[in-house]
């Protein structure tokens, strides 16, 4: 499973205070421990600093490739605008996610291209203009409209990761069953592939790590390809390792056994 | 989800020692924390304690009923003359499991009209005299086989559940793969519930609770109806409390929110 590193997320306030500060090592010490702790890319968001995205997302970029030079990113942002700077900005040897399109035809033609020019994978929000799904089958007729959008603007949709929009079950019951549901549906579109920022399905409950660890092994049981978490927290460490080793993604546990060594797992 | 508290094993050496000592408070202190900790029934065997099983089930039997006059039991044993004489011993005012048949004539012969005699549960393991079978398919079919031999005894098939036997990821990558692929095949036979001795899978492994508690999410997804397992480990509590609020089977997480509140989680 893909593991994209959210911690760079300028909603958490001491990451806007280091964005604000151009605090470089402690950007640099975030991006380091979520590389040590498994992630294989970095997300990237400097949407809600107060400053200037575009300035704060070149900053922030800058310091990440800068002290990694082979580092794998996440550019996250809602403006197109940010995103095209952060396509210009980085330079490091790695691959490139843009997070995030959705339904929405604007989003849709700004960003497609960017991503087909920059030869990036791609995150695609199953919402629209009209709102969010709370069907496993509503989901799926976005994705399959998305797909027909992006290929049309010539994107390789094996590049295009839906993220299928979990919602928190603290107040939406069947949300989990439905997402969940969806997964196996969306990936019968063809070469597409399925991401989850799943720590929303724990909101407004107590011990949200033992819920998001339950929910990635049954993600990854429905055949999730790729996941938006933090790696550093044990609870998904030790849920990635288990599931990975139980679903023979880890050969004789190989990589179970290392995670255990390297104090990993719960 | 229904649980068994296996805790009450002649297998480990504390209660082989607790049982040869006739340490009755030691048995249903043991009894007692399993219930309080969340399980529905109590697994009792007797069967390596190199005294008399059929003596010694008697008395363990009478020593939980004595202290707990509701409880239920799953009557653990290798031998149907243990199970009858359990059978006959006990009195309390709770449900009765039967552990358990394979697929061989003669235990199915010997037991099954003393579980339907006593309106029991049963628990059919998916082996017979040829071994234990490697794939989902092979699981159904010895499953199916047993099917049409209990239905000719007589037996409510509602009250029967399988065990698909699942063996360690350590030595054998792919059996929680084919393990979690049998649930629904064998559910699909009709009125039959599955059920899990689920530390197995782990066999082998460091910090074999991340394991067994990931696998426990997955079998849940997967249609599980009952597992035997320890609840007073809190791995297995975290997880059953998670994907019981995730798959719809604790409405607004009342039920996980309690377990908080009763320190039950990680």
């Amino acid at each position: 499973m893909l593991i994209i590193g959210e911690r760079i997320n300028s909603t958490r306030p001491r990451i806007q205070e280091a964005i604000k500060a151009r605090n470089a090592p402690g950007i640099l010490k975030e991006a380091r421990s979520q590389l040590d702790a498994g992630a294989h890319y970095i997300d990237i968001n400097c949407a809600v600093t107060s400053g200037d995205e575009l300035q704060d997302m070149d900053w922030a970029i800058s310091v990440v490739q800068s002290g990694i030079p082979d580092v794998n990113i996440c550019i996250d942002s809602p403006n197109y605008l940010a995103i095209e700077k952060a396509l210009k900005v980085y330079k490091a040897g790695g691959r490139v996610f843009i997070n995030s399109i959705t339904g929405e035809d604007q989003r849709i033609e700004k960003i497609v291209p960017l991503a087909v020019r920059g030869d990036t994978k791609l995150i695609a929000l199953t919402m629209d203009e009209t709102g969010m799904p709370n069907t496993a089958e509503e989901r799926f007729r976005l994705a399959k409209r998305i797909v027909d959008k992006v290929e049309r603007l010539g994107f390789n949709t094996e590049n295009l990761y839906f993220d299928a929009l979990i919602r928190p079950i603290s107040t939406e019951p069947d949300q989990a069953r439905e997402f969940l549901r969806s997964i196996p549906m969306i990936k019968a579109l063809g070469r597409v592939k399925t991401i989850c920022g799943l720590s929303n399905v724990s909101y407004g409950l107590p011990s949200r790590g033992t819920i998001n660890a339950a929910f990635l092994a049954m993600a990854a049981q429905s055949g999730l390809d790729a996941a938006i978490l933090d790696p550093t927290d044990r609870h998904m460490s030790s849920s990635i390792a288990a599931s990975m080793a139980l679903l023979g993604g880890d050969e004789y546990c190989a990589g179970y056994i290392r995670a255990f060594r390297e104090a990993k797992l719960q």
